[in-house]
């Protein structure tokens, strides 16, 4: 057996800890697999005498990141500090330019960065390893990236917020509101105390940026990315959708097609005997569509330090082993443009609340109507005169534009009390 | 671009002829991925003028398969021949032999010489890549070796054959019989006219026990495997399964304890809000649980031209790219004894075809009792005094040995008109 892989671990929030942990608990296995040890020999961190669960005896110590690159101790760097500036990004630059192997689980960074770090990365011959950035113990990246290589991909999506995942599947088996499932998640630690970064769809962003460059062999571009969070999904209408056979679903959809590549985040409503309509509470899952294999899907655990640790511990027995692929996927990456969400096609699910009385769905169709947006139902129950009532309309795909035309008419008309509720259906 | 890596492909099957066009449509794209170009330079099939929708011109031509390991415009062997002897296993030896890395789609070879093969081919350090043998366009092999590499894994299971996972979607469907719907299969192609490799659940095992070689480390022993297939399901019990909250699968399931490993393939009840019991139709899906990663399923599909060609282009692109592994995963092998299907536990579904009399199903209960196993529930519909009517028990966890005294008794008893169904209860 060759030499230990020595390893420098920088941030030792719960995910690092695992990292260290796992490393030791499997060493054996681990080994076995890799072809020779891994043994982490550093760390970093802000505090030095936290209690982590994992003895830092032996371990070489410093308070700034940026030196594990330098440690002479240290053949490849982990970093799991997060945030796509600061240390995490002046760590992962310093240890691409000491010729060090890095293996981060930095999403935001990638999301951000990824085009220029992997040309650092990539001019040094130095691999970067990111399978904990995406759906946690999931191995998508590998999947994506080596298992249907041999495919043109059209299509990446996936629910790849746990805890956005978790709300809705609450919301649903509870009947609550988000922000009753949201205070609770925060009170039992499963979700921030700002929470905005899972809710608003932005992480989930970050890691369809990272699919989407992988499937498509195409720069990340966050700024092109449509991103709509959950905060607005109502208990009314996750009830509604399941009368209708759909379950609500936060959603990354990535597409590529003749006129170029097109990536949102947005709660979508699935169908109920969609394998992914089964995904629940804080699983994930990746989907992907090649020409080849058509469609594949990956389910698993998307957080915490177990999972994450095995997708780290996964990166560095790669390296071990000597394997590695462009960051990218691919030795050039493609210039395909944006498509922007205007020009999405789809069905959607309107829920308006109106008042009850007579002409006020003439009014609406005949708007609809105007815009060639074709109705496949209808739902209205009840009748309750001059009161506040929910009607919901289910569309043939239409064109978002023509939508949003069609919403601003008809949220201006007197009798819809509400701006409309608006979920986009998809297909999967 | 270096030089193109060149390819000889043993059989022009479906799958063969499937690689063949694969490497050529999506040729850029591969070359890209792989760091060079991968071009099929000679073929090896019975026939040579049949039309298989794919050019051979330009393409050396072998009748014998054998020959592709000694041609010397071939640096890697495709082998889709099939079958655990003769030319697929002569080819590959042969191949080993010559110091050429092989890319396989074969189960039965792999299931009942691996250990064999494999040591042949790490004594000449030649990479044998296999993700085609198990699941078609799923990159499980790819996800087990080393997506999970940091992993103990406990247990590895899945639908391993899209022939048996669409028989019994159609028999629930349309209530129908195994016969009914393996018929109507045949006649479309979907089951071979000789079934009984992928019903009796043999095509099942092979994969089966290649997955548990690699999830455990330790060689493949087909002769410890339980083998069950799906013949005896009925139309019945899938329907009662139903109103159990249950969904039948023939699953592959294998399992690590401190006892050892048991493996075993036989028709299961999942419940119905399990992942796996949404995985229809002609679909695979396998799953994994992990110490670190917890429990982990891919699916997509199983076989076809498409998929099996995806993942054997996959692994030309890893040789490629000089990404390897060990064979079956880590440098040495385990020896973790058989545990047999005598010692497996676990609830159980019995379906009784009983004349409705006073005293049956105490006389039935009370041997359950005898053997230590109790019961859940129980369900008897209406009554027919003297007529046959099928009674349902689904027990407590018991040990199969106890099960089997059990109904031995149960059978003999006057009352009962036919030998009991009996389904494992998996909470997958």
């Amino acid at each position: 057996m060759t030499a230990p892989l020595r390893v420098g671990v920088a941030g030792l929030g719960t995910v690092g800890a695992g990292v260290v942990k796992l490393l030791r608990e499997n060493a054996a296995l681990i080994a076995g697999r890799a072809g020779r040890p891994i043994a982490v020999t550093a760390v970093s961190a802000r505090e030095r005498h936290r209690d982590r669960g994992v003895s830092l005896d032996g371990l070489r110590w410093h308070a700034d990141a940026k030196a594990l690159a330098a440690e002479p101790e240290v053949d490849v760097v982990v970093e799991v500090i997060g945030g796509a500036e600061g240390p995490a990004r002046r760590l992962v630059e310093a240890a691409i330019a000491a010729g060090k192997p890095v293996v981060t689980a930095n999403k935001a960074l990638l999301a951000t960065h990824g085009v220029e770090i992997a040309r650092l990365a990539e001019a040094k011959g130095v691999p970067l390893a990111y399978e904990a950035a995406v759906a946690g113990g999931i191995p998508a990246i590998k999947a994506l990236r080596e298992g249907l290589a041999g495919n043109r991909i059209s299509r990446v999506a996936g629910i790849l917020n746990g805890t956005c995942n978790y709300i809705l599947t609450e919301m649903r088996l509870r009947g609550l509101s988000f922000e009753a499932v949201l205070s609770e998640a925060q009170a039992l630690g499963y979700a921030e105390a700002d929470p905005s970064f899972d809710v608003d769809g932005v992480d989930a962003a970050h890691k369809l940026a990272i699919l989407a460059a992988l499937a498509f062999g195409r720069p990340v571009d966050l700024a092109s990315l449509h991103i709509e969070g959950i905060r607005r999904v109502s208990a009314l209408d996750i009830s509604l959708a399941g009368e209708f056979g759909y379950r609500i679903k936060l959603l990354g959809i990535a597409t590529r097609d003749e006129h170029g590549v097109s990536a949102r985040v947005h709660p979508c409503m699935v169908p109920l005997a969609s394998p992914i309509a089964a995904v629940e509470g804080v699983f994930n899952a990746v989907l992907a569509e090649g020409d080849a294999v058509g469609r594949v899907m990956l389910q698993g655990r998307g957080a915490g330090a177990g999972p994450t640790a095995s997708a780290v511990v996964a990166d560095l027995i790669d390296i071990a082993r000597g394997r590695g692929a462009p960051v990218w996927g691919a030795d050039a990456l493609d210039d395909a443009p944006a498509v922007p969400m205007e020009r999405h096609v789809g069905a959607y699910y309107l829920r308006l609340m109106v008042t009850d009385r007579p002409g006020v769905i003439a009014d609406v169709t005949g708007i609809l109507r105007d815009e060639r947006i074709s109705l496949e139902s209808m739902l209205q129950r009840g009748r309750s005169p001059e009161e506040a009532v929910p009607v919901v309309l289910v569309t043939h795909d239409c064109e978002e534009a023509a939508m949003r035309q069609a919403l601003a008419r008809i949220e201006a008309l007197d009798a819809v009390l509400e701006p409309p509720a608006v979920i986009r259906i998809e297909a999967l």
